[in-house]
């Protein structure tokens, strides 16, 4: 009896701190990844990382606080690693939405872009998964598509004729696109983590991280390859590669733990890969163009449509019978109301935004960081270096 | 019985690596963390994740030796991962204290500098943890106030009158502030596992987790609203954000693993946020003008008034009963050893470095790689981007 | 018997995820470590770290593939996180090999490396490994000495007598070094990770952990020594720092898991950080000259000589009886077996590689993005800072 209980006891000890490798994985997503993912810009990445911290450290407790608020023990909340995940994953839908606004909006702003987004976040997350039971583990819908959509209604509503002809500051310098390739390169590393950190533990969870694994490491070939087929003379071009590379890791989300082998997560990688390298080169001028929707960081080929991918291939799953007690139907329902919430929500909080109060920069300002920031004058910089 | 030894060498097997995340962790933050975090001057980013490099590496021989040396069996040192994390922790002492000479000694003053901090770091330690039986899981007043005081004190002795007016390359370029981000960023990830890494496994491994966690997220939003409140037109500065988000870190690191709850360590966050940049924008002029201690990353800051702050909370939380066999009157002769011991034993080493023989950089070529490293010429830098 | 069985369910539960954290820190290494490690040159960064991505996305596919296709179960590979580490050691081989030929070849003739390389590096693994019954835990020499001498034959085949006297763009800026210490610092970091992967877990696992710890350490204190004492007026080289660094890591490999003692560890480390230091300074011009071997990263240095050292050191340690079952006869095979297979192959991958029709990039157009990439024109650079 002492040592089963000896045992138990060890076994209580290694559970409550196994989860954590996982998390610090999921953190340096939010942090690292999302933060310099979005230094591409070539003076705006203290914004770009600055605030994308002010943004994740206060989602995370307004993310922490809305979802355990209906859960209390004797009026308290209590904390566990697996609740500062899921706080995690509420910033993490601010922060791709971050991308599509990046640039163009105050930290005001996106301090009640937070507060709205994480709200409707989690009344459309517990919807879904908790009333609906619909199955969405790396939250290819609830996450990335919600994140995205709700960000593009928020860019459409905050919409600038002054910028239709873009900025001078709206492009990447050599070494900011180095910082960018440090985010690229941990969310493409740590994704398996992010699409695994919620799913059941055991097989579901060890499925989760391989599938996402080969969804990545096809989709970055099919991106590559892309890349250099629709740009000239066969070159590569560093947004494509920045971000599409990614998009594998986002469209799995939905299905990682399903039993749709290495081979379906590669065919959803590879499709991802594809749709949002095509969607950088073509389509993103055109919604700028012709729908007034100015998507800084293309979150609709990282994020967007990769995310209805996962959606879609999560019905075609459930259909298929890949995974226990899930139906298509409600998974299409997921899908939907993850659609709708965003766009509705991002209506909304576009309007809100746009109230003449919040310090939204005019736009000679936009995509620069001296206009929220002490920043040293450029020519200070040069003399530096001459 | 054969199913018990085989449970019981799993978890053997298990227990063997469990730390390791953890120890990577710390790692990180020593190698990475404090390494960049000093890369914010403009012309000794080399010597600032280098030198780091090269004083951590050092470090953690000669730490783990001091902190072993007496409890050796058979005449040999039982190494495992619990002493490889504390003799990361008696590197980041000299690391703090390099923040505040930083720029202005040679390579080998600050191995002198490192093998008598250590030194000196393991006696106070061994008094304060061992004899005194003070608690400090996080270490604010060993490790945070111990390292700053150390280095103001050698600041103090080594004060250049010629540097009053400040020095040409004692500020940052854009890049060079973002590189620092990198550093700022994986400290605040990673402060968690740093105040958690040698608490008791268990709960109280859990709860030093979570509480520097709250006080990290509190701290950050502190430090950004305080920043924009001191700054001209409410601009955010880069000084404050790499630096005053991470003194919630230091600050809650005594109480990390006593029953302060989320709120108390919030209010230690939000407490060191606000101290932190209020002591970048108004107290380290003061410090250099009036009392000849030039700061050059401004450790009083970041780990000198929150780890005093640390300690106060420390003396506040036992005060209140919330960990058993803590007392005040022991947290109170902890924090006074600390400083005793940093500024004593600082002065001394101080006074041993300003020996004319360690190649103690002249005034002008202070901050600038180029003294202590082959640099390429900076017109070859301009030819290369023209 | 119930609490026999959920202690064994939560056994296989936590098992089942406890490789993680050692997967990811691999992955760090391959993909921030080696993709950083080549953003030195100052031109070349987006192909560095974008090419290290494709190769390494490509290559652990090929790598899981060919390593398991030999042990299907009813057709199908059963994938794990063992194996996915696997994969990744295949693809440091290339990635090693990339180092050699840096600047110098196209994406194509790369991916053709990659898939000729990972097909030998399977072959030699399987026979030194398994047939063999070698020793070689860190893979000193079935990875970093067969990485390096089949690059090195490859550089050699593809020899540019137009690049005899260097090349403009063949060298560093400030910041461009400073990016390729992030590569330095993590593989630093993480190598104990690396070399106790595939250890046998318990003892074995954590002595490969500490060796290669002591190892690093000592290593890091050789190559700023030597470096100082061989540069002019007893600076440092970035180049030494940046490599030479972590050469206790490659040399430590094949004793990782033996009982050699922190002492025989310091001591396979110094001699690994002397000889990589003096290699960089005196050996790699003269390979370069009189060889014909243009070795861009000095992998020479880095892998090679520190590769075979460790295969030495393993042979010794297997002489004095350090590990059970390891005969040093069979380990110097091991070694003659890595170093054939490697110069045997590079040569004919490097003969197929030069057929003129995959791209490879004129004489001046090397160690320049831009013939790859989308790059903005350097004077907008110039503008955007000025």
């Amino acid at each position: 009896a002492d040592t089963a209980s000896d045992v138990e006891k060890q076994l209580f000890l290694i559970n409550s701190v196994s989860m954590c490798p996982v998390f610090q994985d999921v953190h340096v997503m939010i942090f690292i990844g999302f933060g310099f993912l979005m230094t591409f810009l070539k003076r705006y990445g203290f914004s770009s990382v600055g605030i994308n911290l002010l943004l994740a450290a206060f989602g995370l407790q307004w993310g922490l606080l809305l979802q355990n608020i209906w859960h209390m023990h004797d009026g308290k909340i209590r904390v566990s690693i697996e609740k500062m995940i899921n706080a995690d994953f509420s910033t993490a839908t601010v922060l791709i939405s971050f991308g599509a606004v990046l640039g163009k909006t105050s930290p005001v702003q996106l301090l009640i872009m937070t507060l709205l987004e994480i709200t409707i976040f989690c009344i459309n997350e517990h919807l879904v998964v908790e009333i609906l039971n619909v199955s969405d583990v790396g939250a290819s819908m609830t996450i990335h598509a919600f994140g995205a959509y709700f960000g593009l209604a928020v860019a459409r509503v905050l919409y600038r004729p002054g910028l239709r002809n873009g900025h001078e500051n709206e492009g990447s310098v050599y070494h900011s696109d180095l910082f960018a390739m440090i985010g690229t390169v941990y969310l493409w590393m740590f994704w398996p983590s992010f699409n695994s950190a919620i799913a059941e533990p055991g097989d579901p969870q060890l499925r989760a991280v391989i599938n996402t694994y080969f969804s990545l490491a096809a989709c970055a070939l099919a991106a590559y390859a892309t890349s250099s087929l629709v740009e000239k003379k066969g070159k590569l071009d560093m947004v494509h590669i920045q971000n599409a590379t990614l998009a594998g890791g986002v469209a799995v989300g939905t299905c990682a733990d399903m039993d749709i082998q290495p081979f379906g997560a590669m065919a959803i990688g590879i499709t991802a890969g594809v749709i949002s390298t095509v969607g950088f080169k073509f389509l993103t001028p055109i919604l700028a163009s012709k729908l007034g929707i100015q998507d800084t960081c293309g979150v609709h080929n990282l994020h967007g449509m990769p995310g209805i991918l996962g959606g879609l291939a999560g019905i075609l799953a459930a259909a298929l019978g890949k995974k226990d007690g899930v139906s298509p139907g409600y998974q299409a329902c997921g899908l939907a109301s993850s659609l709708g919430f965003a766009l509705v929500g991002g209506l909304i909080t576009g309007l809100i935004m746009k109230i003449p109060f919040w310090g939204q920069p005019p736009d000679q300002n936009c995509f620069d960081d001296s206009i929220f920031w002490e920043v040293r004058q450029n020519n200070e910089y040069v003399n530096a270096i001459l």
